[in-house]
């Protein structure tokens, strides 16, 4: 199980929330209530929006809590929007490639969870991708894949709706080898302006999502004071698991439920895998 | 371009031709001759067959020259037959699951070339790949798709036909993508007690490979003389570049051939890719 | 706290206790059962003694239990003595000179603890090692300064002493610099005949250390039968932690003494530091 | 020898520099003309000022060419003033805490060039650094020593004095360890308004050193259109290379000479070693 959360608001340094926070992702990278997961070593990742029409990229291999470049890194960069992930894994290779966010164009990709019995249809997944998006795959996570696949279905012109189909799809090919409740994930995903997330799981048991229902929420993770300050009443965040005891001032994002965040406003509509019309037979 | 070197005879420590010797693996990776890859920087490993029955296995993706456990394993390590590899890229990512040699079972892979414009014909080979071994493919060079079509195409039982089928099925696709000369490489692999190699282009125009006539050429190489005398008659290596002045000493194995090497013999027999039976039919 | 282990007796496969055995080192890197550290994943290192004259050395700053090279060297490495150790810091760089064991000659060493307040005599320290071993240390943890320290009051030709005369050491220039309670330690050392181990704290509560009385508390481990059956009567482990709910099996060394394992034997002395006859005045 | 580039000038894109001009520092890096040190691939690091009070720092062990993340920060980061510099060693480990710029407060400096013997009074040189900026030192390389010399002899106030000093606190310690002549350098610093560079050798005969005269020097690399309409007449460059064929374009430094950059403004003054008034005495 990996963890994530992302910010959207006014530009903030990355190492206020990433760091400075209280119950940081940092701080939970390295000691994790959970008892499955103690701890989420296995690389990390960030995506921030910034000067330039595409998204940075900074991902690595080293457990978040000891990368200096991290650290210095987010000491600089100030971003109005950003996906920071911190991984966990038993499965797939620990390299760079497997470090989330992916990014697609405009677009940045989070996710947490998994595909259960994804050797069963790993190979037919990769083959309903777009044969022209197909070279951009490079790692080996069943991650990379689900975001490959929204791409195929859609994902730039009609960011929920792809994701429903790449979820129908998933769901389509792993009925048809026997596995009757495949998904399990949380998703986070933008294209530097929107931020959309999503909970889902075939089984109705999904992993966590909350988010922020004010700016208040914020600076009562403890951040510096003149950062509080300039946050601005539309600032929130979305994060995949409960931050501390403030989880309850939080609010829970429902199962099967899709997430819409623009500044100043929050839509949750609900979340409905659809079988694509040209997915492939499965086999 | 990479770079690879193969071993057999008595055991020897790994250090003694990766290190010790004149012009050795590790030299030729910082300082190449050739004008178009200057150097083999991008990750390196090593496998080698000892005590166990299935062979080890180091890869990194720091340059061999500066990797100080790469040095140490050498140093202790003892095996009568090893692949070394050091690899330049400009294409796939420098991971250690793109570093060779590749392996399954008891098999080790390395590679030197290319497959010209693999992009076109990328998805159509890994769908070639046994159903079954699929999930194996954790990288994204070319080199390992040719192992695991080899692996598909029966390499356990029949080595060296299986390799000729793998070729066949390249070109096939390749030429149905209009690629009229699409493979171009040097081959290495063993299970253990045979080394096998492989000279071959698409164009007729492969990239060199070389393997030592005697003994002495080995002791040429100015290894440590209680090196020197443990080595025995049968000692050859198996190497992708002319090793300094002793290029002449050596000889170069032809164009489309491959070369079987057990203790004391080499045949050199010609290589011919044939299309395999089962090819699915190229698009 | 980082945490170490260290087995004597008949040659074992180093998988067979790092990776196979209950609640192996490569487990509770991931996952320890102290608040203070959850996690030991700021590098580890193996160092083995084998076939040649000095030890074979592995260390890597990646979190053991996600590094593949190490799987695979402990599938394939075979010793009589080896030490193992998963490092956690707040302090020191996380970088391959950092991690343990440390190495000169013949020697390995590791250690788990700290000197407070180093950054008050670190300077200090370092004056007092001996000028022709300063150029050896190469990294920057209080560690690597205790061995050369040890080294420095002749650790090659009385073990014990010298470790008594560098705790005397530290503790000198600690006191001096105002404080009174500087050592924190447990320490494992070889020369690859002898195993020492050390438990002591200047405040008289060190970190625990553990020993099996035993070859049956390593079988209650869960090894491999066939690895059990190769033991032999005199195999024995030192351990940091208590392992599992096995902790009661074994034996728990006292606060203030030193081991020394020879196949067959354990003998516990006082450990008392003294005073080197040479120490520089402390400043 | 290492290879370093400055820029000082309007805020230009680090990828502007780094991977698009012709014979980039990054090209460099792999690919040397010189035989002595073919390739630059023992890790990088670029140093830069931007928005926050101090510099950004980011340093990699991997070779500069291969690095992703070196490739998408330079695409971000934006920046009037940084220093970059490419790794060749054969002595000082591989390691973060060795790769250059080293940062301290305000302060970034790169070095390329040498100690002879360093061996010989690396501890005295240790020594010779104020008590206070002592744990500041985290990695083994001459060059970092050479930083806190200079920050100990007063480079926040006096930098090129300071320097003078540090040269000539070397030499007389190296020359009573009978080293005649030790030093062999150049050097970049900077406190993020004005940029400095030294070329210096005992010997007079030291590496290397440029600056670009002119806008038009900058121009003549081919940067993006876009990029050089920004630039503006006082946009300079110092590097350790001669760039190309456009070598005769751009003012070789003179030995033992101290180069002092304003925005347009490049002032020239003789670089003469004085041994600081309380430096230790040799021994």
């Amino acid at each position: 199980m990996c963890r994530w959360q992302a910010y959207s608001g006014r530009p903030i340094l990355l190492e206020d929330l990433l760091f400075k926070a209280r119950h940081s992702l940092i701080d939970q990278s390295m000691s994790s209530r959970s008892a499955e997961t103690p701890t989420n070593g296995d690389g990390f990742g960030v995506g921030w929006y910034g000067a330039r029409p595409f998204p940075g990229l900074f991902r690595s291999i080293r457990p978040a809590w000891n990368d200096f470049n991290l650290r210095d890194l987010a000491a600089q960069i100030e971003s109005p929007l950003f996906l920071a992930h911190v991984r966990a894994t038993s499965l797939a290779t620990v390299q760079e490639t497997n470090c989330h966010p992916f990014r697609f164009g405009n677009w940045l990709f989070v996710h947490n969870g998994e595909i259960f019995e994804i050797e069963k249809i790993r190979r037919a997944l990769l083959m309903e991708i777009a044969p022209e998006l197909f070279s951009h795959v490079l790692g080996t996570t069943d991650s990379e894949v689900l975001f490959y696949l929204a791409l195929t279905f859609g994902l730039e012109r009609d960011p929920l709706g792809a994701l429903q189909r790449m979820a129908g799809c998933v769901e389509h090919h792993a009925r048809a080898a026997g596995v009757a409740e495949s998904l399990w994930m949380t998703l986070g995903l933008s294209d530097g302006k929107t931020l959309y997330a999503v909970r889902y799981a075939s089984d109705g048991q999904a992993p966590t999502l909350y988010y922020s229902k004010a700016v208040e929420d914020l600076l009562a993770l403890g951040l510096p004071s003149e950062t509080a300050e300039r946050l601005g009443p539309e600032a929130r965040m979305v994060v995949s698991e409960p931050i501390g005891k403030l989880a309850d001032a939080w609010i829970a994002v429902p199962e099967a439920s899709a997430l819409r965040l623009v500044p100043g406003k929050v839509e949750v509509t609900p979340f409905r895998p659809k079988v694509p019309a040209g997915a492939l037979p499965a086999r």
